[in-house]
């Protein structure tokens, strides 16, 4: 029997856990605070930022939205993120992307306080991972989200065989540096990969980012796989779907993540089980 | 045939570049300098950082070595690195591994301006390399120099996959980074790894940085692959050998990095590289 991750209910069972340490640190006298920066827009960045405003305030988590305009210079909202860096009320800050062209998302990531980098997208964040530090620092959510469901399943990942496919710094690369970090043999594989089915036939979990409907069929995968599908990918009919091939792959996985209902309602639910985190690291330092 | 390649040679080329830069610098007043802090009197340390003082100054690299007691404080430590990094005739800092107990080397790394981290070890620099970020930032001298191999072989590298045997943070994960970086497909094989040969048949290039004497023998290589050695190992009769096998690889490999004679000389030459371009990139930036 494949086993159908639900990250429906996982999300809701990190939810209820984030309600329940938002309630904690309100005892205290502590609200955990999330700015969200929103350049122009973009309509579907704006249904987004409201996903998270919305379930933020459902945790008790005080989120503050600001919208900018897209004709902001590089310097003015540079500002605002210090404004929000300085802000002790604020304990993540998040900057919607894609930003509009002009703006330099790279130098604008940096700007935020490494601490208050809610997105695990800031370079230090990114190379304390990579080099596996010890110490609190936050991650990218998405793969984090991935590694609450791995956890779900209960499986012994180390010594084992991780392929990735894609390597962006939201996904892949995080991605490959957590598997890492669990001791798996971690490959990653991209668009100039050669023969690909042939590495993730290899693969005991395959994880799959890169926007290409259904790249993974039956025959790519392992029998018994772990298989995490991370597309949001549209069909022929209009149809949210993954990367991978669900009906073909579901007969010869071990377990895989269904889309919709799988790795979607995690990213959130890991943002704000991050900014609830983010909070308290605060709170130990006394930076608060 | 077989391809050596000859790291004494490369290494004699690059210093011969590093000498001709650190002369045209000198026609404009200006002077790299290279501050390399040794705590204690590990007799190893002592010997590589005498290696490294002498090197650079065949180049022209005014070289700084600063000998602290074992004893020293991690505060007083940290004074020592804030004077170079407030110094502007100081460009690259390196703190000599490995320090005494008692000291937090992870923190003093850390505290090296990034601008000055010649070693690439600063995890804001890591994050920079696995990100492949633009712009100018240092890297892990070890890598780099099989970098500059792999170059001096004019092979297309794009697709193909590269197996790193090994994930410390000096070799084996910026080395996967390079390789990720460069469009290789990228398996991180380590000391959990199952069944390490099967991978490693794989491998169009594969790095072995292990510190395991003969790790990888004959059967382990994929015939015509580019097999580059880390290893500094002695064999029982206290000879300097590596992590490959090399009498037998060699029959198979389309290329291999001997040792001693191989990676070795390469990773002091980038480091001396690494001193000028960080002097040079401050010359850009205006901070000297």
């Amino acid at each position: 029997m494949t086993t159908i991750i639900d990250g429906k209910q996982l999300a809701k069972d990190l939810n209820a856990q984030t309600k329940d340490r938002v309630a904690s640190l309100a005892q205290r006298g502590i609200v955990p605070g999330l700015a969200v920066i929103i350049v122009g827009d973009d309509p579907a960045s704006a249904i987004y930022v409201r996903n998270k405003h919305k379930k933020a305030g459902q945790l008790g988590i005080n989120s503050v939205v600001r919208q900018l305009p897209a004709t902001i210079s590089q310097a003015d909202l540079l500002q605002v993120v210090t404004e929000y860096n300085q802000d002790p009320a604020i304990h993540g800050i998040l900057v919607q992307s894609p930003l509009p062209a002009g703006l330099d998302e790279q130098a604008v990531v940096a700007h935020i306080d490494p601490a208050k980098d809610v997105d695990g997208f800031h370079p230090l964040n990114v190379g304390r991972l990579f080099a596996n530090l010890p110490g609190h620092h936050p991650v990218s959510c998405t793969p984090r989200g991935i590694m609450t469901m791995l956890d779900s399943l209960h499986t012994h990942l180390r010594g084992k065989h991780a392929v990735v496919v894609g390597r962006s710094m939201i996904v892949g690369r995080p991605m490959a540096s957590m598997l890492l970090n669990a001791d798996m043999t971690v490959s990653v594989a991209h668009v100039y990969t050669k023969d690909l089915s042939a590495l993730t036939q290899q693969a005991d979990v395959l994880v799959v980012a890169t926007g290409v409907t259904h790249l993974i069929k039956e025959t790519d995968v392992k029998p018994g796989a772990i298989v995490i599908d991370v597309g949001m990918d549209r069909d022929e009919n209009g149809k949210l779907t993954g990367d991978v091939d669900f009906d073909g792959v579901v007969k010869r996985a071990g377990a895989i993540t269904p889309v919709p209902g799988g790795v979607g309602p995690m990213t959130i639910a890991t943002l704000m089980q991050q900014t609830v985190d983010l909070c308290e690291w605060s709170e130990e330092r006394g930076t608060n």
